[in-house]
Formats: C-alpha cells, structure tokens, sequence
C-alpha cells in the first residue's frame, strides 16, 4: 500500500481514534472520514471538550468519582441521604445506579477493586479516605455494590469489616436472576446466589 | 436523575463523543470513562491531532482526496501510471482500492455524485477539475469506479461522455456475486448485472 504516510495527518487520526475503546482500525477509519468530509465542526468541539477534560476532570475529593470540581455533584447536594453510602467499583457503576432513579443516598468510587496479585490493595483504593468518610459518624448502612465477581466480593467482605469496626451495618446488593431472565439460561453461579438469597414471601403459618 | 449538570466537563465529552459516526450514548460514556480513567495520555494525543487535522486536513488540489498538503502522495508519486484514471466517490473509496493492491493508475474522488434532487450538480462534485484533468491529454482510460446505486450509475455515465468528448475511453468496474457469494443469497439486481456483464471463457469453436 503506497498510500499512508508516516506524517499524514489523516493516518495519524485514524491511529489516534485507536485509543476509544472497541475501536478497530475500520471503525476508526471510518471515523476519520466522516469527521473530515462533513463533521468538522464537531470535531473542531470534540477536540476542545476532550483537551480540556484530560486537563480538568479529577477526582471528587469526597467520593473519588470524576468531575471537574473539587467535590461532585451528589457529594454536595443537599437532597442526597447522608446516611446511605453506596460503594461501588467504577464511575460507570454510578451512572447505573442513578439511571434507576431509586438511589438517594451518596457514593463512594473505589476506582478498582482489591487485588493483590496486581499491587492493588486498600491505599489503592482510597480505603483510608473511605474510613475517614465512615468515621465521621453521619453513615448509618453501608451498602456494597462491587461487582459481582471474586475481586468485587473480597473487596465488599474487607469494606464490610471496616464498617463493623466503628459499628455501621452493612449490606450487599442481591445477585440472582436477571429480571426477564430465564432460569434455564441462567449460569450455575447466579443460580447458587439466588437460592440462597432467596425471599420469604408468607410465613406458611 | 440528578447527577447530569450542564456544565459538566465529563457530561460534555459524553456528548460531543456522540459525533463519531456509530458511537451513541452508551458507548460515548463508556469511552468517556475509559479515557478519563486510564488513557489521558492517548486522549490528550486524539484531542491534539484531531483539532490539527480539522484545521490542516484539505483537498488534494489535483484529485480531491483528503491531505494535509497541497497535493496528496498518490499524485505525486512518480510511480503511479499516469494514463489510468480511476474515478470514485470517496476518499473510503480510494482506500479500499487501495488495499487490494491491483490498481496502479491515480484517482480523482468526487465528494459524492450527481444527485440533482438534493442540488448537487457536476460542479458540486468537481467536473470542471475533471475535465481540465482529462484535457491535458495523459489520460488514456478512466475506470469508474461509483457506487453501484441509481445516482453512482447516473454520475459513471455522466463522466463517461465527458471523457468520450475528449476521446478518451472509459470502463466500469464490474458488477456481480461477490466472491465466495453463493447465488442463492444474492439480490436480483445484482445476479442481473451478473448475468449481461458475463466473461467468455472459450469461444467453443
């Protein structure tokens, strides 16, 4: 292929796009080209919101959850529930969470989970800034929503003895089958959690 | 939900993500996310080529295609036939040409074809670049190479009596069943122009 040039700028876009996740170099390809023949405009935005972003987007000094302030939004509205806090993995996972619109208490961003065999253990995961947060007094129930998988359930365990240790409850978001889920596709594992999490519905008395 | 403020830088680059062609709003937070997260650094090279390229990324001033210089590296390459002139709609079009590694003439890219309804005209897509191309007298064939739609069909024979006027021959690339395509799944009109556009294979005399 004759054709890319080391210094083309339009083969540097389509290596650059390479960074977004789930882009191919198809995909960024055609990205480039539909930037450049009629989106520049918005490309121009693109560029700017995104230099910016890198440059301004840090950690809530709270809650460890991205935004652009010192402390986000939730941590400093005065409708959150300051005796609820809801400890989860990723600022993804709080997107989630508020998207079902049941939530009303705060969060706290871990940013990982504990694993060991990755370096990664509770300095990583700002589990000092957590304990301050548990310390203060004002949390009554912790509520654990890592994920659900060996690293998300060590760390929820480690998290819940913490808030034992200054005498807050806390409790684990119920795994079983998905709502419109059927039991006959759904994995051993989740089967295993939702018998045992099972529900009393009448006492039979 | 509460949490999305206007202002938001995270919120903004959520949004201006959503130009990229195919990427809606839950793969622009998730791309949003993972920038932020764990790829500042390539994001802050995506924000930087992409606003250079936006502003320095023009049109071949001979062919049309997409490049940050005055003329594009095909044009002026030394190597290429000089008497093929392969006519496409896009500079995806010139790339995937490009990629088969067979064509070794040069191309002039329309920007899209004739479509009168929507007021795009042959000097919308640059016919009098084209005809004064083909008035130098080095072009022997032009190779259509349109898409194989209504308007791509319209444009081909467009050029083709322009290149007829200044006697110059020109071709249509061929439609047909892909290859590895089975009959069975392939549509009318394509095994129509399948059909009229046979290839002998012995003369059976």
């Amino acid at each position: 292929m004759p054709m890319p040039e080391a210094g083309d700028l339009v083969e540097q876009l389509v290596d650059a796009l390479r960074c977004l996740p789930g882009v191919g170099p198809k995909s960024a390809r055609r990205m480039t080209y539909a930037l450049l023949t009629h989106n520049r405009d918005r490309a121009r935005v693109l560029g700017h919101v995104l230099l910016e972003a890198v440059d301004k987007v840090g950690h809530c000094r709270r809650c460890r959850n991205l935004t652009d302030e010192e402390f986000c939004a939730i941590c400093t509205s005065p409708r959150r529930d300051p005796e609820l806090l809801c400890v989860v993995e990723s600022p993804a996972d709080v997107q989630a969470l508020e998207q079902t619109g049941v939530y009303q208490g705060r969060y706290f961003v871990l940013m990982g989970h504990l694993s060991p065999i990755d370096g990664i253990g509770p300095e990583e995961i700002g589990i000092d800034r957590l304990a301050a947060w548990l310390g203060e007094g004002t949390v009554r129930e912790v509520i654990l929503a890592t994920n659900a998988t060996v690293e998300g359930d060590v760390t929820a365990r480690f998290i819940a003895d913490l808030a034992q240790e200054r005498g807050i409850g806390s409790s684990r978001i119920a795994h079983g089958v998905p709502v419109g889920g059927e039991l006959e596709y759904t994995d051993g594992g989740t089967l295993r959690h939702a018998l045992t999490g099972r529900q009393k519905l009448s006492s039979g008395s």
